[in-house]
């Protein structure tokens, strides 16, 4: 009885601490694949959008506002998958990233604060104007790459 | 002269074929793990959807409504990903689907159209009016996956 009491106590604070994230995957490869694929499509979007500000293609107020908006939703998404215990193992998150969440999850909120300065930006369609925040936002990839990806 | 004025002309209809696919990626293997990054994402939520539906987790109008607008976002990425010539090759694709990319295009339309079927139901929070579109936007991926998937 005790030994199934204690159980019920560790399996409550990891529901705790990831947040709920464990029940929105089958299994841990899940987590792993959903952010890797995320994280590639935002990659994707992210960097056209820089070929834009350079002109290739030419910069087009619609299509960049479309893309910086997607982005956005994308960089919502993945954060949840990140946190699912296990998920460091067979992937590049390193070691002790799972062992303070709540620093990951302040660099994934300053993530998203800084797309939503691009998307409020790219509203303007003046590219003088979106070149700062689409560095912004490019920094709080790095900073979060540097702290928690091998 | 002339080879470099038909290449021209066999570029230029690619180009119209792909509908400037081709543009969008910088090589052929992003294009496939592209639109497979898509899938994987889609499957995910809509999977989650129906798990909503049959009550685990419990039915919550707004979460799934959240959820449905998600997969309508995500289920307008991936087609152009298909079209990029040469990316049948090393990928799940069936052989004859770039030959004929007005099927290809009608069917991903249609895909397009059961999924606002969806978000338009899922916005009545009415489980019962949402069954029928859900089973709908479940046929049109199969029908794809029947007419283009290996």
């Amino acid at each position: 009885m005790k030994r199934m009491v204690s159980l019920a106590a560790i399996l409550a604070a990891i529901a705790l601490v990831s947040g709920g994230a464990l029940a929105q995957f089958a299994r841990t490869d899940d987590a792993i694949k959903y952010r890797q694929s995320v994280m590639f499509l935002i990659g994707q979007h992210f960097t056209r959008l820089g070929g834009m500000l350079k002109g290739s293609p030419a910069y087009d107020k619609g299509a960049f506002l479309k893309g910086a908006t997607l982005v956005q939703t994308l960089a919502a998404m993945p954060w949840d998958a990140f946190l699912v215990p296990g998920s460091d193992k067979g992937s590049q998150m390193k070691d002790d990233t799972l062992k303070d969440t709540a620093r990951f999850k302040e660099a994934a909120k300053a993530a998203e604060s800084a797309m939503a300065g691009l998307v409020a930006a790219s509203g303007t369609g003046d590219v003088s104007a979106i070149q700062e925040p689409f560095g912004a936002v490019g920094k709080s990839c790095k900073n979060c790459h540097t702290a928690f990806r091998k």
